[in-house]
């Protein structure tokens, strides 16, 4: 089944209702609304019923949308059906984080590889994995290592980013508040944690 | 002045327009176009107009926003005017990056507390900052915080949301993949990396 080309709001949205989706069938639930969703999410219904349109409705009237058939649709639409290897570069407090982070496999990604230039670290383990030379970078590319998360000081996220996208990497999550600039076909996705938290204010009353 | 109701969608955006402002106006430009502004940030024009049409445009046709003034509306609108303090929980890697993390002064916003509950950190410094007795969280009413950022493991976050609001703190960071329940009148923003990163092959072709 091929897909219409999908509003980039409409992406950003999909996982969180995969992950709502996910949660339910968690809980053993079969099938669920757009209310039901859009109430556990805090979004609104005609949202979710809207981004749902955009690939052929996959709902049906009256019954809602079947937990199992929704997950397998939005995993197939957003590409993580396959499955995803990942390597880090910059393995400080960040990375570190990360590569212990449990979240990841609920969408299909693994952090395959975990680089650093700093000797102290390379060669060590963190998280399981091993830490290796960022300067052998490369050896991505025989190693179908397709995204990149780029968590090394703001000086060097550009230089990295390169290096990644040399050895093959088409993909980047990138935690620097710096923007790197990557030829086209590229994905760059930016994580600007302060520009979540800017939000926060609006909804906040005096008190 | 005051403004209507926005959309979520909006005040999500913002803050990267804001972004955008700061950034033209750091290399001292004066004004921006929509369509310069969305070409940096790789947004649609009609989407910023549309978003700044809820208070008021402040635009002048042929000439643009006056950056100035585009940085003074939206800190107000977003309530970033007038600084906020904030307290993090939960001084592991996360917590540690985020303490040494230079971009929250960009937005207004300064970590003033740290909190763990591990004796072995407890009374020691990260990033200049004292990290003390998370039983001690109640002292942040008196400190005026109003925002807290929560980085402690999956199984403490509810924990330590409630003691944050019974301390007074009106919004949440939230790092942790779980849910946390909130009364009324308190808000969380939820980052979830591992979504961001779900976003990233649907826009990778096979290579």
């Amino acid at each position: 089944m091929r897909y219409r080309k999908i509003p980039d709001e409409t992406v950003r949205r999909l996982p969180v209702y995969l992950r709502g989706a996910l949660h339910l069938s968690g809980r053993g639930i079969e099938s669920t609304s757009s209310k039901e969703l859009a109430e556990l999410l805090g979004v609104e219904p005609w949202q979710i019923r809207k981004d749902f349109s955009y690939f052929g409705d996959f709902g049906t009237p009256g019954v809602g949308y079947n937990l199992t058939n929704l997950i397998k649709h939005v995993n197939k639409i957003l590409r993580l059906d396959t499955g995803h290897k990942a390597a880090l570069v910059g393995v400080g407090n960040l990375g570190s984080a990360l590569l212990a982070f449990p979240g990841f496999g609920t969408y299909g990604f693994e952090i395959v590889a975990a680089f650093d230039n700093d000797r102290r670290k390379i060669g060590r383990r963190r998280a399981g994995l091993l830490i290796e030379d960022v300067a052998l970078l490369d050896s991505l590319r025989v190693r179908a290592v397709h995204l990149g998360i780029v968590t090394v000081p703001e000086s060097a996220s550009q230089d990295v980013a390169e290096a990644l996208v040399q050895a093959g990497v088409k993909g980047l999550l990138n935690f620097s508040p710096r923007h790197i600039a990557v030829p086209r076909g590229v994905k760059v996705i930016t994580i600007d944690i302060a520009m979540d938290l800017a939000r926060l204010p609006y909804y906040i009353r005096a008190g």
